[in-house]
């Protein structure tokens, strides 16, 4: 069985989705594209050999789409995924949920137990350099943890970024894999500005202190416009020993008195694998598969909750915030 | 499209190749698997989800086998590779060729033009590392080759593994790469023996140097029985840089006093990737796309020719031997 | 002229410095060695070939002594710092001044101009890698700062430490370099707690946060009983750029299927280097030559205050201490 | 007791040999510097604080001067050796002892016992990196040793280098120290050229292999001008395990899409720590102390007859060539 697979938004995201998918990805084909911007979506389409519509409703409804992705813009991402799970279909959906914490909640409370229809696009955790940490974590190697050190650097921000947007955006990450690293979930936050990077219209480096249930307390230092390059790292600290990354490059070359490995100047080469991985998990799983450590609605209902109490203790002058996670019925 | 593939073989390589085809290729299946030891044949087959075979041209044959991969014991490649052709199926054919140079260029010759149906598994071109290094190589970052260093090792031989065979098997891969890498064939060679490591009943490591036809003199370190790990190294020296491999290891512990990456104990975690993308693009190129550096039955010849050479000098005490690659038909 | 040194404490520390001085520091002898137990310091007193006593302030006293290396238990130094700086003999302490912070400013308040003889044990200012670090940071390669990683971990705390203690001895070498690297002093503190570390006794690790006058607020990850190896790490976030500390080790060792590194299991072989370089620097500067970057009085006095309120956060469950230096005459 | 040291040669080499001993070593100063451009010398000697002469034999010959380090062109070697010899004076001498290994030779047999007074710059012996790598090899951590692969790179050639002049001067210094590492003279050598680079008047790079007694088999890739950086590479390569040196950077600096660790432009930063050494322990072996891993009069003889082999394989062609070490009296 070949899974026949709609992908909404044709931006970078959408994209690269639909090459993965159509290149890459063993059991599945990409049927249709939408966007509203319509020779976006024909040329994205063209590139993957298939037809490209402008309403994602209608790619959603359409017979010859099994399964949708979805990476249109954050606003749009709770009705479509409604859309998906009332038309039965298996959906992916790029992080965030929704925008607000409400929102996503009221959706997970609509959806009841459907809800299982919806994954979340936490890609990171197929990434193989995470997933060898957690076994390294959860087979004792390095003791019970203590804490962890998280980094998240791009380039340059966004259009639009805000301080708020750093941390439902792209710090949402990393609160994602450090309780997904743990086995253990964030009850707790706190909100830290380091000097604010000059010519940034907002806060940037940001510092972020998790702490979770099992006691262990982590930072996460989120920096968009870090220039240097998209660099992403994380130490797993423990009783006995720690745990980290290394740094990704294949190569290196020594020129003009350096010995130089290069950067991305982009998150997309340095996850391309962990989104392959993740794409082909979350086909597996509609064709009876193993899902792997695919990202639930509720896990991203969870990183909204604690990207939302950071986002309470920015606004509360670095506060201790407690996370609290809407009870919503069919959804754990 | 799917295609349809069968694997002859279920041994350690079949195994895995089936395994990738089956798990990881996007657009193809494996329709069959064949191996004398039907035992064998149906645990591997079972893994999969397909049927098994004793007789691997029955597999051939096969009306639901749409192509074949052949990772059976070398002395059975030019039959099956011969009925494959024969039956106009593309086939992947695991190296070498065949064990015997006289017996390659036999083959080819009889083949004519139909050995474009045939390709060689000299996957290592398809290892990012690799692909990498020859990109650095062709876009001048270090000015024009003066030398290769390449170092191929491993934990320890297989049953009955000889000087000889350490150099049809194992270096020949290097033979293959560094040429690839420079773009240049390999044109006179000399072998080179450092100490023996002791307890082991053959010429082990050994030390190869290669003039490929642009003046470039490359050194090979092979050494079967390293015991530390399986372990590919590889650095090009140009007029104005040097550009290597890194170690591949994603993760680092720390632990009782010393910082650790992980050796495989064998070639397939380091490869596993390698072998993905050269199935992917064999499938690829089956369906019409683009083959990338997929190897061709003649340079499956131009290796086994090297290794020929480099024998020649290992008998002849380390004297520098031309290589000489038999002239066939049609199938440069 | 050679500087002639006594060398107070025959411990771990003052055998280790009266060693290096004797050994490497050029234009300065050993001339006499104290410790209360005089079975140790005879010990200490014949590695380096010179005599020993037990009254640390018949040492300070005798004629054959130009300068003294303070390196006996904490609580003594006020009282011999004092007694050289009465003998107008340069003495260097090893941090801290004092264990308290009002004492230390008792005793700065009372050596007035006086202070100027006495240097501060702050080793790491000497270290080549910290000093690249300082100057790569002050030529602006990677922009103005925002934030800095120091991490400082051991195999085992000593008898009696606690988590005060870990601030006063470990943590403020961390609490200096991170001034001394940023060229701006700490103005505001706070402290996290990790989870504890089972089987220890008191807060380790430990988690610091430090705001500089200029503004970048930077992390320190104390952890005294991390077991896998003494480890310092150190990076340093510009707006452009990063540039961090790399593992000091000379040497790699491949075997048993991993590539290892070593650490060190206390202090003494990460800053053998600095300690040669410090001392060498403190006899240069009796001798009218550069102090480099040798610690003042008032630099240790500045690190207590610092200390001071790391410690009353701790007591006051994290909340952001602002740091008060005790202003001292002639001190500064 | 200071030992007061001549320096010969205020080139590069002397000028920082002087610097060296008057600011690191302990137990020694500088007290007089000799160099027949006068204007240098004096200009060498003021940095150091001592006086200047423009004839080499007058500093030999000077009561002020208890021990000589000549450091003047390779043709003036011989003879100042010998004068120091005749003074009864210790001498450290760069390599190498002489130009040709026939003068060396009959140097050595003039000097009898008495080449116990001369000491040669082999200063890679005392560097922290190889003086590691040889513990490790000789700790069994790898076991028996099979192959050494020693690379020495350099950004330019000097005025006047030849293919002769890169192994008597250059490649020396592997061919010491493979021998040194493995405890193993060398007995055998080949000549190798790679790919010469385009604008370099002679063979560069060399490949040279090197068969030392124990029947170890090492490749030395030197390159004058390889542009990229000083760079000395070394893996020793054992039954069980491998060994090598680490590249010596201590901070690593990304900006710009790239990671960078810096290489210097010439071999003095890279062996500054060896030259200390080296310098410190001649002294401390003047002083009755231990020499440590000094080289003799005798291992400069034995490193040019391997020279001498080497470039005898050059010239005719590649051949094996045997080492034969001239036979003098007193000097094993």
């Amino acid at each position: 069985m070949v899974v026949r697979v709609g992908v909404v938004g044709a931006g970078i995201m959408g994209a690269d989705h639909a090459r993965t998918v159509a290149r890459w990805v063993s059991g599945a084909e990409v049927a249709l594209l939408a966007d509203p911007d319509l020779q976006r979506a024909t040329a994205a389409a063209d590139a993957v050999g298939c037809a490209a519509v402008a309403d994602p409703f209608a790619l959603v409804a359409a017979p010859e789409v099994d399964a949708v992705v979805v990476a249109s813009p954050d606003a749009t991402h709770p009705a479509l995924v409604r859309a998906c799970v009332e038309a039965g279909k298996p959906v992916l959906c790029e992080k965030p949920l929704s925008p607000t914490l409400t929102e996503s909640a009221a959706l997970l409370a609509d959806l009841g137990a459907d809800a299982r229809l919806v994954s979340l696009g936490f890609m990171r955790r197929f990434d193989p350099g995470y997933t060898d940490l957690r076994a390294i974590v959860a087979a004792g190697t390095i003791g019970a943890p203590v804490t962890v050190h998280s980094v998240g650097r791009g380039v340059s921000s966004g259009p639009g970024a805000t301080s708020e947007s750093s941390v439902t955006n792209s710090a949402v990450h990393d609160l994602d894999i450090v309780a997904w690293l743990l086995g253990s979930p964030v009850v707790e936050v706190s909100w830290h500005d380091p000097r604010r990077s000059s010519g940034v219209g907002f806060a940037d480096p940001q510092l972020i202190l998790l702490r979770t249930a099992d006691g262990v307390l982590s930072t996460v230092d989120v920096f968009l416009n870090a220039r240097y390059g998209y660099d992403v790292r994380c130490e797993v600290v423990g009783e006995t020993g720690t745990a980290s990354l290394r740094e990704p490059a294949r190569t290196e070359v020594d020129t003009a008195l350096a010995r130089q490995t290069a950067y991305g100047a982009d998150w997309r080469p340095r996850f391309a694998e962990a989104y392959r991985l993740e794409l082909q998990a979350w086909v597996d799983a509609i064709s009876g598969g193993d899902p792997g450590p695919l990202a639930s609605a509720h896990d991203g209902l969870v990183a909204s909750a604690v990207a939302d109490a950071v986002i309470a203790s920015m606004h509360a002058d670095g506060a201790r915030v407690r996370v609290e996670v809407p009870v919503v019925g069919g959804a754990a």
